[in-house]
């Protein structure tokens, strides 16, 4: 296992290069295994991360800068870079997980990341994971839309159209099709002053509210002009008495 | 508002004043307040317990740690230190909340005590952070018992039983009471082995299973001695590969 590259990628050697193979090592292949590294890697992560986000986002409130954190620690955001670093080529697994392409998985891949980020931590300290998952986590904080990241269809449409001064959009459910353990339900979504009305469909109602939110969204926004970004700008400034220490 | 008193109580001499009186500022105070401040002090805190559980409990898994883990951050265990340093007294509250007792109310006290966490890490950084919480925190983990913290009565009384090749319990609803929007359950917990038979009630089925258990742990524990402590000293024991760095 060449772990030299790896090294590079994610901007960190190891002192103790035995930590890092820990990291990389799935229950499935035996102990040590990256389990409880997983553990002390996300509660770090997530450290690092509430730090960016405050130290970024000086105007934004708890539960906003609450709602960006959980996006960017999750799962499919971990894979996101994983992938990109390449992880999985140095993964090691048991052979039914190999053979079951294990490798590939979401979940090994994003707990592998977070092993990753506990094995510095301990290599370390806490300046070096920071630094580590700053830098990778850079690119992601720069596509971030603080106003849009994490929120469901129908917050969003009723955002958008609250902040237009519009009417709310009226949902009902048009259709129930199936049998009560598999149902499918069909939602229809109308904003009548943009003379908007689409249809959503789902194993729930609230799926399908969601779907038909989704569309009805994209619907008024081919139908109106984009508004000027406002709140963006006022998201990013820091504010007195938030301004951050060297870490 | 004297804060010498206060600062020599969490561990820490802030550099810049200000800092920690907005941690000690609740948002019916005005601005600026501590709601930003607590959801940075919640994930230094969240990250600092989590090295202190992966440390001292080298045998724990991923699991039990986490459960130890939510158990020390909740409202209640941060409650408890706040009261331990007096937070109440220096407080700054609106009006209104003053009058009605908010200066005692455990989720402000809990809020402030995190505020605090958050602006000793803007102050001086992760280290001295880190510092604080574990010099709050060490008393507490003292008196943590890694194999019940947390657990709820009904695995309690399971995981007791089956540590010494004992049948399971049975539970059984012996009534409810009540309309169908208040209802009131009765559940028995029987142990014919031990023969204990005890009730619980509750809300919910569930809630008076949990009472139930409760009790009969309790009289199984009266009718048997205590085993000798096993696992305690396992649990403990720190592992190869899993030493820790120097923070």
């Amino acid at each position: 296992m060449d772990l030299d590259r790896l090294q590079q990628l994610i901007g960190h050697r190891f002192d103790d290069a035995a930590l890092l193979r820990q990291a990389l090592t799935h229950r499935s292949f035996g102990q040590p295994n990256n389990e409880r590294l997983e553990f002390l890697g996300d509660s770090v992560l997530n450290c690092v991360v509430a730090t960016m986000l405050y130290r970024h986002f000086g105007r934004l409130d708890e539960g906003d800068l609450s709602r960006l954190r959980s996006n960017l620690v999750k799962q499919q955001a971990l894979y996101e870079i994983a992938q990109r670093i390449g992880l999985s080529e140095h993964l090691q697994l048991g052979e039914g997980e190999l053979r079951s392409g294990g490798h590939r998985r979401p979940s090994i891949l994003a707990d592998a990341l977070e092993g990753i980020f506990g094995a510095i931590f301990l290599d370390a300290g806490f300046p070096a994971a920071e630094k580590a998952i700053v830098a990778l986590y850079e690119p992601v904080l720069r596509s971030v839309d603080p106003l849009t990241l994490g929120k469901d269809a129908k917050t969003l449409l009723q955002e958008w159209l609250q902040s237009r001064k519009l009417p709310l959009p009226v949902y009902s459910v048009v259709a129930t099709h199936g049998a009560a353990h598999s149902q499918m339900f069909e939602v229809e979504c109308a904003i009548p002053k943009l003379q908007i009305r689409v249809l959503g469909s789902g194993a729930s109602r609230r799926a399908a509210e969601q779907g038909a939110a989704r569309r009805a969204l994209e619907a008024a926004q081919a139908a109106m002009p984009p508004e000027r970004k406002r709140s963006r700008a006022r998201a990013d400034a820091p504010v007195r008495g938030d301004a951050p220490a060297a870490a």
